[in-house]
């Protein structure tokens, strides 16, 4: 069988760590793959973990005994970090984002990929520490936000759904206020989607009052569930919340002028 | 400025290579980055390509000229593609997955990570030489496999909806009829969601008898738009379909027998 140098090798292990975040990926599984002894993987390994954390692009844990290996966890410097929210606010600083009913246009950024993956890196790594077992969103908007939060925690995505749908069986629905309607509107999830006892980390695109937020926390009780985290891109600072937890937002939102300048700043960070 | 040793270049550079499919990324980038020559960056980006389709983990590009550089065009081999596949068919056979109305439960597929992702990459590889300037999909199920695909071919998607949103200005809405319900429906888009004369790819979960693809080609007619391809993870073949353009799907779906058997396999590569 083959032998590769080791420079290949650290190629190749450093494409598989990055495609498996938070995945505890183990030696036994690269040294067969690249044929050669865990010792020299483990040295491989060591190499791109150096270079990851002095470059600020993410780190690599080893994780003792027999179920152990090595595990990737995607992160960015706090310099890039911040140039990326001023680069949403800037962004969203153009006029035309206004559309009737004083709304600010922001689906163009939620489904463009360059911009929702650094955002899911940011927003994973505030909530490494949290252990969410999934990620939920309301449909529609965030989901590919959501869904990057998911894949960089390494936990399955659940969209509740705002009519249940035929095609998923027995669902449990709530009843909530919409912040942006000031409507009631309702909510579902399919019975089979969550396992009880579950942690919950909720994403989506914009936060006002809150309301959508306690209805997945009223949702989620139903599953003996829990929030146990909230991360937004934009956080509407005109409206007063009531918060069942703690949030995290990458931009604020102080609303438009009369001259239709859109107030939009990084937020604060926690 | 530190200088870096070729190992720690080819981890730094494949991560950056991975995390921008589809995106040339000049030499002078790197070169500036690593604080290394750029004729030092080409050596280092040989060592990823000979790897990287030795293994047949993914193709790198040089495109010569002042714009040139290199792109990661994401790939999977023939062996492990079908491998994912028959692990999907694997999931599928699961009995408890007939929900009332006889219909296939896959929410769970479609919000999965590990499973999104290598779909993903399989699909935006056969749709590679189409040039798609856009992914289109419709609310919801597959918005996640659609985002993968677009993040793959490194292009933004559009998500038509099926109730036109206040928030996002005028919007196009066609009617057509759901091969699900055999009800006619309605989807819109945003007017400024798509520039006139573009190529979209379609993605969803589960093709049937193509009313909702042919919904789509309606609507991106609006915008004198063209559908170029269309991807699904799952096939209906108990349907007979009448399909605007060629589709490639991953698994092919033929029902449930009397006990409850689900009917599931590969589709054969086109």
């Amino acid at each position: 069988m083959q032998k590769y140098s080791r420079n290949s090798r650290i190629s190749a292990i450093t494409k598989i760590l990055i495609e498996n975040p938070n995945k505890i990926m183990s030696l036994n599984y690269f040294s067969e793959m690249l044929n050669a002894a865990k010792s020299t993987i483990s040295e491989d390994i060591l190499v791109i973990r150096e270079i990851l954390e002095a470059m600020e692009m993410g780190k690599v844990e080893t994780i003792a005994g027999a179920t152990g290996g090595v595990r990737y966890l995607a992160r960015m410097s706090k310099e890039e970090e911040e140039a990326f929210q001023e680069s949403i606010c800037e962004t969203l600083r153009d006029k035309s984002r206004i559309v009737p009913g004083n709304f600010l246009y922001i689906t163009d950024i939620m489904l463009d990929p360059a911009i929702v993956h650094k955002a899911g890196i940011i927003l994973a790594s505030k909530f490494a520490k949290v252990k969410a077992d999934y990620v939920i969103t309301v449909e529609t908007k965030g989901i590919p936000l959501a869904y990057e939060v998911a894949r960089y925690l390494g936990v399955p995505l659940i969209v509740a759904r705002k009519n249940s749908k035929v095609t998923e069986g027995t669902s449990v629905t709530i009843n909530y206020v919409s912040g942006t309607t000031g409507r009631l509107g309702n909510m579902g999830l399919a019975k089979r989607t969550l396992k009880s006892s579950s942690k919950c980390l909720f994403i989506d695109d914009f936060l006002r009052a809150g309301g959508t937020v306690h209805g997945i926390s009223d949702l989620l009780n139903e599953f003996d569930s829990e929030l146990v985290g909230i991360g937004v891109l934009v956080d509407n600072k005109e409206v007063v919340k009531k918060m069942p937890t703690g949030y995290v937002s990458l931009v604020d939102y102080r609303g438009v002028d009369e001259e239709g300048n859109i107030s939009v700043e990084a937020s604060k960070r926690p």
